[in-house]
C-alpha cells in the first residue's frame, strides 16, 4: 500500500507536516517514524502551481494518484484550507482524479472555533475530485496535536476502515 | 447484511422513497423490486418525533443502529434537507449513533441548482453521528431519478466500496 | 421597528431563548429587560409544524415576515440546527419568504467546537428564503453566553449594519 | 464610493472580470460601460501571492480595503472557488480585513449543478474576514452570463441594499 502525505502550508516543513505524517503513519499501522513513502510539501512546488503542464507538479500529482492512502494536510486560513492547498487540488480532474484513493481531510489550527472546517469544507473539495473519503475530517490543535489523545483516538477507530477499503483495492 | 431506508418527506410513500429503495437495491445486488430490509417512512412517526422517548421512534432508532447499509432521502426543502428527517437524527447520539453503519446521502429536488446540498449538507449530518459516509452525496431530479442514467452510473461506482466496508463489518 | 425572536429548542423557555432575546436587545438599543417584541418558542406550536396549513403556524410566520429584525435561535445538534427550527423554516417561501427580514443566525452549544456552525449551515438556509442576512453568525457557550464578553462585542459591531438596513426599510 | 472587483481566474481579461465588472456596475447605478474604479485581476500578481510582503499585492489588498462595495469573483474550480482566489483572501486579517466592505461573493460556473457554490463556500471565507456580506452569493452559467436574466434580477432586488450600506459608511 502506497501512502502519501500532502502538506498545504505556506511554511515549509511544518507543524502541520509532521502531524500529516504521524496521522498516516497511525492509520496504516506503521512503525514510529517510518512516515509515509511520499511527502509533497506543496510550497517546495512554487510558481509552478500557478499555471498548468508544470513537470514537478505533474509528477506530484501521479504521485499522489498512484497511492492508495492520502492524508492532504493544511494549517486554518480564514476558517478552511489554504490556497496553497487548493491550487494544487485545482490540478485534479473533477470527479476522477482522486479516484480509488482513500483521501483523509486534516487541518491544524490555534483554537478549537475552526473544528468544523476540516468536514465542511476540506472533505467536499476531495469529495468533488471522486476520491474515497471514508474518514471524517480531522481537526487538531496545533499546539497539541502530538501529545493529545485525539489523533491516537481517530487513528484507531479509523484504521480498520482504511484497512477495508486498501486490502480490497489493486493497488 | 441488514439494508435500510430511512425516508423524511412529509408526504408519505414517496417519490423520494421510491428512489431511495431502488439506490439500496442497486447498491447491494439484490433482485429489482426486493427493495430493502427495512423501510422507515418518518412521516408515520408522527408527533412521537417531537419529544425524546417515544417507542416507535426508539425502534426505528435501533432498526437504523443494526444496519449495514441505510440511505437516508430527503426531498430538497430550502436548499437543505427537510427538518422531519432531521427531526429524527437529532435523536441519535453525536459521534457514535450512526457507529460503523454505511450511511449514503440522497436527495431530490426539483431542479439542478441544489445539486451540492447532500454533500455540503446533509452528509456531514451523518458523519457528526459517527456513520461511515464513504460515498459522496447523490443529488437526482425528481423528475428523472428512475429512468437517468445518473442512480445506476453511481450505484455501480459505488458498490465495490459498500462490499468492501461491509464485508468486513461483523453484521 | 419590529423585532423578533424564533427559538428552535425543544425544551421551553430555555437558555436559548434567553440568549436570543439579550441579542435582539443590544442590537436594537432597547432597554435592558424589554425583549423583543414577538417570541416564537417554536416547541409550543407542536405538531401543527408537521403538517401545513396550522393557524398557529400560519400567524407565527406572518409575525416573521411583518418584523424588520428576526434573531433565529437554535441549540447545536449534531453540529448543526435543529430539526424543530427547520420544521418551521420549511413553512416559508423558497426566495421570497424572509424578503426583507433582517435574519440572525444565533446558535448555543456545549463547547467551542461547533463554533462555525451558524455561519455554514444555519445562514445559508435563511439566506435561501431571501433574508437580508448582513451579519454573521453568532455562536455562543451555552454556559457563557450572559456574561462572556461575546454577545456585547457583537451587538456593538453589528448594530449600526442594522440600523442602516431597518432605517431605509418601510416597517 | 468606491467600488472594485477581484477576479481569480487562472486566465486574464477573463469571463469571469466581464461579469463582475458588469455586476458591480448594476448594483451600484453606474452607466454602462464605466465598470469599476478598481480592477484587480489575480493572475497578474503572479508569484507574489505565494508569500508575504509582496508589494503589488500589498497595493491591492489596501485597494480592497478602502473600498465600499467589492465583487469578489471566481470561476467555479472543484465546486468552489479557485485557489488563485483563495491565495489572495489568505493575504488578508482575519476578523477585520474586510471590515466595513460590502463584500459580494459571485462565480461562473459551466453548468447548474455547483449553483450553491458562492452562498456556502464563498460568502463565509468573506464573513470570517469580517466583511459584511449582505448579499447572497450569485451564481451564474458561464455560457450565459450577460445575456440571461439573472444578473439583471440580482442587481435590481439588492441594490437598495447596498444603497442603504454604503450612504451610511464614510467612505
Amino acid at each position: 500500500m502506497t501512502v502519501t502525505v500532502v502538506v498545504g502550508n505556506p511554511k515549509p516543513a511544518s507543524r502541520t507536516l509532521v502531524a500529516a505524517t504521524l496521522l498516516a503513519e497511525k492509520l496504516t499501522g506503521r512503525a514510529p517514524g517510518t512516515g509515509a513513502d511520499h511527502t509533497i510539501d506543496l510550497v517546495e512546488l512554487g510558481p509552478g502551481l500557478l499555471g498548468w503542464g508544470d513537470e514537478a507538479v505533474g509528477k506530484a500529482i501521479r504521485t499522489v494518484q498512484e497511492s492508495s492512502l492520502v492524508v492532504f494536510a493544511s494549517p486554518t486560513f480564514k476558517a478552511t484550507y489554504t490556497g496553497l492547498l487548493k491550487l494544487f487540488l485545482d490540478q485534479f480532474a473533477g470527479g476522477t482524479g482522486l479516484r480509488d484513493v482513500v483521501s483523509v481531510p486534516l487541518m491544524l489550527g490555534a483554537g478549537p472555533a475552526h473544528a468544523l472546517a476540516p468536514e465542511l469544507t476540506l472533505k467536499p473539495v476531495l469529495s468533488e475530485l471522486g476520491g474515497t473519503c471514508a474518514l471524517p475530517g480531522l481537526y487538531l490543535l496545533d499546539s497539541a496535536y502530538a501529545d493529545g489523545p485525539q489523533l491516537d483516538a481517530y487513528a484507531e477507530r479509523w484504521a480498520p476502515v482504511v484497512r477495508a477499503l486498501t486490502e480490497t483495492a489493486s493497488r
